[in-house]
């Protein structure tokens, strides 16, 4: 299977190369705004240095391929509309206007658990610090976006169910509601304090602290759950469009499994419970 | 209280002129990309003749506004992306924009049945011919968009709320998936089939014709029903946003009224089964 990466050295997708690199099934070319090390590091695969909002960089990147992931777009619920237009609302209606003329069977397309923020923010911090959440969301609740981020995943959720139900290709497209995937450094529910990069800029021990570490305790998905959560989405033959939850097995997650469980048996192996304190 | 109508002279446009214009309670400022008769038909109401795809354009005929009414935009589904992107992407960024900087209480949205479209095509045409329709969608039903027009105002309903959950102004905002509302000489299900403008290119006794009879005894929405609805959303106290099905009291509708009848006492007139034959 030829399968096209977008935004491969991000976050979410170095783990994919990590996790899916050498799997025989998959030859992947990938494709971001750089090309790190001119392809040294991640081996013998292609990589395509273009940007998403590039309409006939996309269709050429697609070519010959079977299946995209496609994650390239900006990441932050920070961004003012100027930031997320181009990359999010106008790449991905370039991702899946290549998928359909290229033909290819398959999209995955990352969205964000920020399309339904807005249930977490007005429930927290209460919501984090349960041993189990009040409410578990599905793919069929409305959406309720927190930022213009969330507004253009949502956009971009429709924008796959309306082209995988209405034209020939692609076959079927997965969107992924990533809740908190991180770099292999911080691949758990524990931050770096005195970094900040990563678990916020809070004082170990404070109470700011403890909310958000008990936050990653709910959406933290593990390199290896998301990756297998990709693989899923490319093994599954079934057509049409769903939406899942991408999140590891948390005891306290407001973000429902279930779909994921039955529809492509996603089998996560990893619980932020299981970390009660941060690694040495 | 001041409103700002955009998209004034269209089908949905005149309509609210039609039953509102001369209520107490309004002060009209109408926006199109034309005025028709120099604002002559419609009285002292002044006419801004502006594209909202400008948003300096919409944000001066906003100032001073409580309300507006957000027709304006490409409203049909042979739209291609180019087509919907300025005047129902930017147009309607531009438009809450607007009403968040310049304090507006309230936004009236025109959404459409086509956000939801695709549980129509998969069920047609045995949908139209039962005398009861076999669901009832709600504003809580996952979006199934039938088009990039539909795509589009997707899109603006999560922009609505977005705005409305994040921002002061506007306070409430209240999305419409408008079915059919129709010009004055065919405010009823039949359509012309001489013209073929309203009711299709069928011949009269025609299974396509008896079929596309039987959607419109679903799908239309008088338009004094309309403005009724337009009223009803202008007259609510309560913030938040909402999603209402924009159609008559029809005994085949498969799009629900109670959220409308619930949440802002909508109490729709006419029910296209009441049109046995055409009007003479």
């Amino acid at each position: 299977m030829n399968v096209l990466l977008t935004g491969a050295y991000g976050r979410c997708g170095t783990a994919i190369i990590d996790h899916l690199h050498d799997e025989p099934d998959y030859d992947f070319t990938y494709l971001d705004l750089e090309d790190p090390d001119d392809g040294a590091e991640y081996g013998s695969y292609d990589t395509v240095v273009a940007d998403v909002a590039d309409a006939a960089a996309v269709q050429n990147a697609a070519t010959d391929q079977d299946a995209m992931i496609h994650l390239a777009g900006y990441p932050f619920t920070d961004g003012t509309w100027d930031d997320v237009h181009q990359p999010n609302i106008i790449g991905t209606l370039n991702a899946l206007e290549a998928a359909r003329t290229q033909e290819l069977e398959t999209v995955v397309f990352a969205s964000t658990n920020h399309v339904m923020g807005m249930y977490e923010s007005e429930n927290a911090p209460d919501l984090y610090l349960g041993s189990e959440a009040p409410f578990q969301l599905s793919h069929e609740d409305p959406v309720r976006p927190d930022s213009y981020y969330g507004v253009s995943k949502s956009f971009g959720e429709d924008l796959c169910r309306y082209y995988v139900e209405n034209y020939e290709y692609p076959k079927r497209a997965h969107a992924i509601r990533i809740c908190s995937v991180r770099m292999p450094e911080y691949d758990h529910p524990y931050g770096d304090a005195e970094s900040g990069v990563e678990a916020g800029d809070y004082e170990r021990g404070s109470v700011e602290y403890e909310q958000q570490v008990a936050r990653m305790k709910a959406m933290w998905q593990s390199r290896r759950d998301f990756a297998h959560m990709i693989d899923r989405c490319l093994q599954t033959d079934d057509p049409g469009f769903d939406i899942y939850s991408g999140v590891s097995d948390n005891d306290r997650r407001w973000y429902s499994i279930e779909n994921a469980r039955e529809t492509i048996d996603y089998d996560p192996q990893d619980n932020g419970e299981t970390w009660d304190s941060p690694p040495e």
